[in-house]
Order: structure tokens, then C-alpha cells, then sequence
């Protein structure tokens, strides 16, 4: 709920052990899972939000202990200036922990948040290679090849994705994509988006698991829910593709490394 | 069918006479429409390939000034040196063509044809800027964000889709890519599959029309068509999303540049 922040603490306590029973290693929580969205302005995300060692690190830290699991997710970061910052956070069992700030932001975010200038980390934990993409960020096929080829088994995408125009069929747009990535790059993507009603935002319900064969294991569904399933990273650390090819050894870099530019017919 | 150039130049005619009477403007035939895909060997392909200035480019001249319109299709190109390319041949109704070789080969295709060693191109047609890949070149998201970024309104797709393990679900694993890639890079995708029975291959039936806002506008089906669609190529031309973010603007390229290295957590 917008602005609720020890109850949205609650709430996550309730899915990560809602996730543990159903024998999870990994639990991806929506961004800014702990404010809500839907900001009015920066005042109110400078007011809501916290440091990086704040109360949430230490709730998840916690969280993270007691149930053998890794957690991501989204917060309001007020970073030593206190600016406003869209930042992912993970936390393994051992209490190590990380943040990331969004680095495509989207919409209104612009007109709160400072955007990260770290790309898209990719981090080694007792749930397997972590890579995390927040929301917009998963818009650009360059973020998720990049945290492929930096080694994720899983790339973790807290997302918060407001419906634009209307929505597509037979797959919300941020399916589509969250499967594309899966399917190109031979990992598991998790996206954790928002649900329920928020300051008049309708949402795309576009939570999925997709395995890197571009199938849906889990979602999308509507409603607040906890989708799970079963990953076998193995699965994510072999590139090829049929008998003879690899998605990440048949690349060809030195084609797509300058802008092709436009041409006339002979 | 398989083998039968001369029957298969006659199934282009009906087709891009088909298309004209839609009103098409830019017609998209399959990969390898004029030999059939499924080569035993080289030497196969030897004898049915021809070279870049043969009968198909004759054939197409003619059916693109006759129907005053565009024509993007695959065929067999045997090189100056005789060596079999999987080419695609794009020929304005001036007569003005380009030649481009495809550049990621799949599977038994490198037992067959050599790769070619340029970009895929964008070349300025009297039905827009059009961007060419072939099949497993569109699986590579830096083959369609360079491609957009080179300017094309739509990329054309020549191609021959075998189905690899059980179909993905509630759309074919080609046809999510041809989405994602329209919606991330705002152009229209236009991509040809192939129907029909082949030396035994079960066909994706990934044939798709999509928009810049990454929905169908026609396919995919099963069986032979010709699926058509009005694009509004200006919609292609304006990369805004929303009232605050641009698709192509919003990259990051100093945060793609290099590979993530993995690390650890602290």
C-alpha cells in the first residue's frame, strides 16, 4: 500500500516466508516494494525513503537468515547526499549484501529519482549468479546481454510497470520481453511486478518465470500473489542451442559494433 | 517445394501478384524461397544456387515494376568463386537491388554456405527504409537494435523457422522475438516463415506482422499465405514512449560497453 512502509514490511515478511515454505533459494520482490510507486513528487520519496543500511537491509538481512534464502527487491534509497535514488537491493543468508540503482528510468521517475551510473550488477550468491535488472532497465536487450555474458544464471527484475495505452495480447508487452531475454541469452528471468490498486495506476501484471528455453514456468497472473518454481541453473550455464550452435559463442561483435548507417540500393 | 526452381519462381509471382492486389508496397518472401531449405550438402546447393545477377534477380526486376513495389526474399547465391550464400535480395520497382549474406548461420546451414563478413543493411526503398535479417540473424537483439539504429521503418525477415523441441507457448519462441524486437527498437517487423512439408522438418509457423507498439498486426497462421498489413512508417520514424522516455535515446551505451565481469556480494 502507497506510503505504509512498516506494513509493506510486513507484507514482504509474509511472501518470503510464504516462498520459503514453498522451498524457495531465490525470492524477487517488486520494485520499491517498500514506498509504493507512484510518487508525487521527489519531497515525498525523500520523506518515505531510507539509506542504504536503513531498516530495510536489516529486516531482509533477517528475512534472508532465518528462511536459507536470497532476496531482491526494490527501495527508495536517499543516497550520503540524500537524493532520491530507484535502487534494487540483495541480500544472500550470510547477510552480504548489494545495491544497484536503476540506470533507465522511466517516466516520472525522472522527475524524482537520480538515475545509477553502475551497470547492472551481476552477483555471485548462495542461490547461484544473481544478475539484476530493474522495470526499464529490462527495455534494453544491451542490459540483459550484458548481465548473460557477465555470467547470471538468473537475471532478478523488480518491475512496477504501469500499463501504456492499452494492453497487448496474447502477453502483456513485459512478457514478451522477459521471455525474449530468457530465450536469447539461455537464462531464467524473474520479474516481480505490482498489483492492486495505487493512486489510480493500473498495472500490466507482468510477474513471470521464464526458463532459457523462452517458456513461462510461472505467470502472469492478476492479483497479489507468489509465483514459484522450480530452476535448474545447469540449464542457464550451457549457451548452446540444438546441435551446432551458441547463443553467446555465434554472436559477431565486430558487426554490431558500429551504427549501420542508412543506404541507398546500388 | 523442395528442389523445384521453377515451380517455386511461379509460386513468387502468384504471391507477389497476391500481395499487389492487397495494395502491398513492400512484399517479404522466405529464406531460401526459390531452392527450398533443407540442403542434403553443398553440392546440392551448388546445383540449384545461382548467382546474385540470375534469374531471380531478372524474375523479381520484372514482378517489381510490373506491380510498382518492393521485393525482400531469400535465395541460393553462389559467390564469383562458386561458394553457396544464404542471400537475401531486396529489388525496388526501379530495378535498384542489394545483395545481403547472411551473417549467423544455423545448424546444418554451416555445413552448407560460408557467412557473410558485412552488417546487415538498411537501404533507402520507394517503400521506406527497410532493414534486412535472415532467421537466426533476428535472434541476435544487436542485429535489430543496429538495424534501428541505421534507421529502418521495418525490418524484413526472410525466413525458414524448424521447430527445435516442442513449440513454446501461447506464441511461437520466433514470433515473441519479432515482438520484443519491434516494441524495444519502435519498427515495424515483417517476417516471412515457411509452410508446407520439407524433407520431413516441422515448420514454426512464426509468419508475423508486428508494430512499433510490439503488437500483431497479422500471423502468424499455419499453412501457405500471404498475410498483410498498412504500416504507418512515420509511427517508426518517432522513438518517443510515453510522454518522458525515447527508445533509442534512452540507451546507456558507456554502461554496455564492456562485459559485466561477475562479482561477489561485499
Amino acid at each position: 500500500m502507497f506510503g505504509d512502509v512498516e506494513g509493506n514490511r510486513a507484507r514482504v515478511a509474509d511472501a518470503v516466508e510464504t516462498a520459503a515454505r514453498a522451498g524457495a533459494e531465490l525470492v524477487v520482490l517488486p520494485e520499491l516494494c517498500t514506498t509504493g510507486y507512484a510518487f508525487a513528487d521527489e519531497s515525498e520519496a525523500c520523506e518515505l525513503g531510507e539509506p542504504a543500511d536503513g531498516p530495510t537491509l536489516e529486516q531482509w538481512r533477517g528475512l534472508a537468515a532465518a528462511h536459507r534464502l536470497v532476496i531482491v527487491g526494490g527501495f527508495c534509497e536517499l543516497d550520503a547526499e540524500g537524493t532520491p535514488r530507484n535502487s534494487a537491493l540483495i541480500v544472500d543468508q550470510d547477510g552480504a549484501s548489494r545495491v544497484y540503482r536503476k540506470t533507465h528510468l522511466w517516466d516520472r521517475e525522472q522527475l524524482i529519482f537520480v538515475a545509477g551510473t553502475e551497470p547492472p550488477p551481476v552477483i555471485d550468491t548462495s542461490a547461484g549468479r544473481i544478475g539484476i535488472a530493474i522495470c526499464y532497465d529490462a527495455f534494453f536487450p544491451e542490459v540483459m546481454r550484458g548481465l548473460a555474458l557477465g555470467g547470471a544464471d538468473v537475471i532478478a527484475v523488480p518491475m512496477n510497470s504501469p500499463i501504456v495505452g492499452s494492453p497487448t495480447e496474447p502477453l502483456a508487452a513485459e512478457v514478451v520481453l522477459a521471455l525474449a531475454a530468457a530465450q536469447v541469452n539461455r537464462v531464467y528471468v524473474a520479474q516481480a511486478d505490482r498489483a492492486g490498486p495505487e493512486r489510480g495506476i493500473r498495472w500490466a501484471n507482468a510477474s513471470a518465470i521464464c526458463d532459457p528455453d523462452g517458456r513461462l514456468l510461472a505467470g502472469p497472473v492478476e492479483g497479489t500473489t507468489v509465483l514459484h518454481s522450480a530452476c535448474d541453473l545447469e540449464r542457464a550455464r550451457d549457451k548452446a542451442l540444438g546441435a551446432r550452435n551458441d547463443v553467446l559463442a555465434d554472436r559477431r561483435p565486430q558487426l554490431y559494433a558500429t551504427t549501420n548507417d542508412k543506404e541507398t540500393v546500388n
